[in-house]
């Protein structure tokens, strides 16, 4: 065999074993050595550097069950930090977070309607806090951020709300820091946060994992064979600008009756003040007065209060998500979708009205064997998926 | 390295080699040790094992541009054999093949409507007329079938013109006659045979290849990273039950308005009918008076005559395909569709309607990425697909 493939083989093994130790926690290394076909020598070696490079530590004996009692190893969580960065929201969020996606430090920085250059000068100030912060050595950055991204080359092509195109941020902020820098799409990040970090999903469940994120816009991170799917390179997951209503209103995009213009965060404060408009007397009114504003918040308010108008639009939200996921069954298969909204909204209404609709625009035994939930991660589930990039790329422990 | 892992690696250089030679054609022992990185001793054991095979042969010596002259090595196309079946038609039919998917001996078995165990009785008879034909070791069967497969265990859910359901295909053929078996659907091995065998595609085209098949039914087959993409195990790219008219009529998978009611085969014969009905002097009436019978050649035989009512059912399967496109790349992004149509038909008024659809309905920097064709290979390509299937499994050199 050639050196440089003993060389691949080794880096693979190290891989290996890390991998075994991260997935399985406490384990000797007579088990490594079972679990992954290695030789004990080889085991032992690994284990050595692993141990050197303080990735891993020993915990005491093994329980004296069977025969000789091993030393047990387990990953050192917080041996490193992890940059997550999330571009996606009215805020920048980024987070230190340790090898499970944990958070241990966060910064917010409000965009405060900045955009262009202002808002990527604010991406700087936010991964210059957090590297401020760090109390042990940076793994890399993983950032997930709206519209169109080449994982790839890391480069940004295009954020409409942002006004940014083709912004090389990958490099860029290689560039300032010297830290490995991964990016995706911010719904593919939240799905691969699902995956890997989220209560209801993981390598044994053998159906695509799709996560369809609601917030400023809509779209999809899906999950197939345990890896994010990247079809393109660019515009995998991009049903927010599926057309889902015919004769629509138009979207930013240009085209009418995209998903995001029933479905998205603004889409949805939009349609309460067309409802306000045409009804004067709408329970909407009520809420403003109270709260001197009209803000989110209002989605909940009117949910609790058995408002019909509320419940008339987040039923066109779901007849929409339905549409979407069909589609989505359709190219797929079964698939488990998951829905996070990034403001409260009532999940059981609204999948069950995507269920009804689902059912009835794809083949019925595919439907059901689809399953909905929405997910199990809060708002910082881009930031867990972030990590989890950096740590799939660095450390390729996922 | 542990012993198990010595003998994995032998075998996937043993592929790594074999893969090299038949991806290349006519290369000496050192480029393939250059080419895959093997040491030179390692290369000439393996062509060892590969020449007593048969499975490759010596050409003469390459060209003497270059110093020592080597001897020049290339698979043997005709040393093995492969049958390839496709049950997606109104005849079963199958095929020998050579190791790069040529036709060597076919065979065709006319179904007059049988179904059920007469149907499989039917496919027992084609694959023991191709073996008794085969002039060389047979290296596997490949079969393409319609409806829901489960590609890993071989087993055929659900086939509702065949009014089969739960058939183990794979494990009946396997006993029968002791040769592997690999099945997938019909639309998969089309997308399959396209990407190894066709014209305008391969491993340098970095969008995902979907393969649009319009027959009985329809569906799609679906290539991303090079390798067919099984979303979850079954109903991977079952598009034609996907709705795609509001209001539209049932389908006989139960729902309503399904891609198959506008853009099966059936489904354009049911509305020439219908045109037919609705108007005693349409000029399809004169077709059958001439004919005799209504049969698919109605098809081009209205379209060279400019007949209207036919541009305008051509139209609306257009549309529907064009919003089956427009799914598609919400999923997945950009794409090369190409459409199949198992009658003749006009794919340049076909497609000129689905990229208009298509650009309405999706993001549009998207859709101008996205290309758009008809299939390179003619009415064998499930055949050709279903060959290529084997020759992964069994060979990898694909």
């Amino acid at each position: 065999m050639a050196k440089a493939s003993v060389k691949r083989n080794r880096i693979a093994s190290e891989q290996l074993v890390l991998r075994t130790i991260y997935s399985t926690g406490q384990i000797s290394r007579a088990d490594i050595a079972r679990a992954t076909k290695l030789t004990p020598p080889t085991v032992s070696e690994l284990v050595g550097k692993l141990l050197a490079d303080g990735l891993i530590e020993e915990k005491g004996l093994a329980p004296s069950s069977s025969g000789r009692r091993g030393i047990l190893l387990d990953v050192v969580d917080n041996s490193r930090q992890i940059i997550g960065i999330d571009l996606s929201r009215e805020d920048f969020r980024g987070a230190l977070t340790d090898l499970r996606g944990r958070t241990v430090h966060r910064v917010d920085l409000s965009l405060d309607g900045r955009d262009g250059e202002e808002a990527l000068s604010l991406v700087y100030d936010l991964v210059n806090q957090l590297i401020a912060s760090a109390t042990k050595p940076i793994l890399g950055i993983g950032i997930g951020a709206p519209g169109l991204i080449d994982p790839f080359d890391g480069i940004l092509q295009q954020a409409v709300n942002l006004n940014w195109r083709y912004i090389p941020i990958r490099s860029l902020l290689y560039d300032r820091n010297n830290l490995p820098v991964y990016m995706a799409n911010d719904c593919q990040l939240a799905a691969l946060a699902e995956f890997t970090f989220g209560e209801d999903n993981g390598p044994q469940n053998d159906l695509p994992l799709v996560v369809i994120k609601l917030g400023w816009g809509v779209g999809a991170g899906i999950i197939v064979d345990g890896k994010l799917l990247h079809g393109s390179r660019v515009g995998t997951g991009e049903i927010g600008h599926v057309r889902v209503v015919d004769n629509g209103i138009q979207c930013a995009c240009g085209n009418y009756g995209c998903l995001e213009t029933v479905a998205s965060i603004p889409a949805i404060m939009k349609q309460i003040k067309l409802s306000m408009n045409n009804d004067p007397n709408s329970s909407f009114h009520k809420f403003v007065k109270d709260q001197k504003e009209l803000n989110t918040n209002i989605v909940v308010w009117a949910l609790e209060n058995g408002n019909n108008d509320m419940s008339k639009i987040i039923d066109g939200v779901g007849e929409a998500l339905g549409i979407a996921a069909s589609n989505l069954v359709g190219v797929l298969g079964s698939c488990h979708i998951m829905i996070h909204c990034s403001i409260t909204c009532s999940y059981p209404l609204l999948i069950e009205k995507i269920r009804e609709t689902l059912i009835q625009r794809t083949l019925p035994s595919l439907a059901r064997a689809t399953k909905l939930s929405s997910t199990s991660l809060g708002s910082d589930n881009v930031i867990c998926g972030a990590s989890a990039l950096v740590l799939h790329h660095e450390l390729a422990v996922l």
